[in-house]
């Protein structure tokens, strides 16, 4: 099967002209197939907030009223993906910008209502990348909004990193998967505050072992259960590391 | 050829719930290879004087300063074509929503400043339609919005009868192209004030007759006009109706 590799870049990257521009640069440079999914948190609430719609966070979630679920529909389906895609174009790469409705590439249901209501957040049910693989083969580069439907007619607000595995798993029928999450420090660390400790490599014994001794704690854990998670479902490498690093290989390798 | 019908909808049909319910009804039960192109105008206001952005129009057209590109460009690509490409999806349409940026399918440049400097509005200067064609025959059914870009990485905002004329154009060559607008009347009326007037055909000689003998003025000119232009570029047939005839074949057919 053929490479390709799926990078997960969060909301500031994309949200600044100058990060923007940089990342698109390295995105474009990147040979093969390749698919980019992206947030837009910091966009969402500051327009929601001139609209006079109150963001509310819960364990680092928004939690999506109906009115929040158009800023978000607005802002991370439009303004962000396209703005993307426009930058993509000039550089020559073919961008195509997606959401979950669009070829009904990912069906959600909304999230059961537990200890908390998340309001309309889709946990995704089923992926349809048959049609996508065979744009990608085409040469066609998809950008992935942080969006996904319940085929039911309704938008659905869902975490980018997790279109960013779900769209790895389903792919990987199609090629040899590279799922590449990038985020503010150039790996997972052996120690917090030193930014060079990161680890190189991470397999299951060890992770294990490092959450055990306090090494891996906090947002790392859940981030890397779901990396385990995409390696079990065929995804061939994950790497978490720094936009910055997109072509370099560098960051900790996921095994 | 195999025959397909492209549909322009104004802005009011697709922005309240009652209408653009029935209007994708009436667009699913259409048999065959069909693409929607939607406007979106009245949502843009009232978001942009929400986020106290100030909406101009000059002759009908919307004056679209830096601000305003952001709110048409979250509007037309975010919330208003997601909400279409859910609304077919829920009916089983397998819809993918695209602005002019996605796959280069829609390059223009920005418009000169004559008497008026309408701003980052683009005028189109090139369609790439042959991964379109091809996604159509595979069952996709294309939801444009009023969008292009420049390819010089921004987009521009671009009147939603041009988005469908263009397109419609473009497929041409790869189908027996319907192109049907849509507005507030039946079709061209013989007298404004008669609702039932209908002109059931036109073409260029009686459409000449009919602007010397002042029956056509005003608004009705231009689309007119576009219609002919359309034809001449191969466009099987055009016709001038109201939303609620889509599947009816009413109207006035332009040849």
């Amino acid at each position: 099967m053929e490479k390709l590799i799926l990078i997960k870049v969060g909301g500031k990257i994309v949200e600044e002209e100058d990060t923007l521009r940089n990342l698109l640069c390295d995105f474009a440079s990147i040979e093969g197939y390749k698919v980019l999914v992206h947030g837009g948190g910091r966009s969402a609430t500051r327009i929601a907030e001139r609209l006079g719609i109150e963001s509310r966070m819960v364990n680092g979630r928004r939690i999506t009223d109906a009115e929040t679920l158009k800023v978000v529909t607005m802002v991370y389906g439009g303004l962000v993906n396209k703005n993307i895609v426009a930058g993509l174009q000039a550089m020559g790469v073919n961008a195509l910008g997606l959401t979950g409705a669009d070829m009904n590439l990912m069906r959600s249901e909304k999230r059961p209502v537990a200890e908390v209501d998340y309001g309309f957040v889709g946990d995704v049910k089923e992926v349809n990348a048959d049609l996508l693989a065979s744009l990608i083969h085409q040469g066609v580069v998809p950008v992935l909004a942080p969006l996904t439907h319940d085929k039911l007619g309704h938008m659905l607000n869902t975490n980018a990193d997790t279109i960013a595995g779900e769209a790895a798993k389903a792919l990987a029928r199609h090629f040899d998967v590279t799922l590449m999450f990038c985020f503010e420090k150039k790996g997972v660390l052996r120690d917090e505050n030193d930014d060079e400790s990161v680890i190189p490599e991470i397999d299951r014994d060890l992770f294990k072992r490092y959450v055990e001794e306090g090494v891996i704690q906090g947002g790392m854990i859940p981030k890397l259960e779901n990396a385990f998670q995409a390696i079990d479902a065929g995804v061939k490498e994950v790497i978490i590391t720094q936009a910055s690093e997109i072509g370099g290989g560098k960051g900790t390798r996921v095994s």
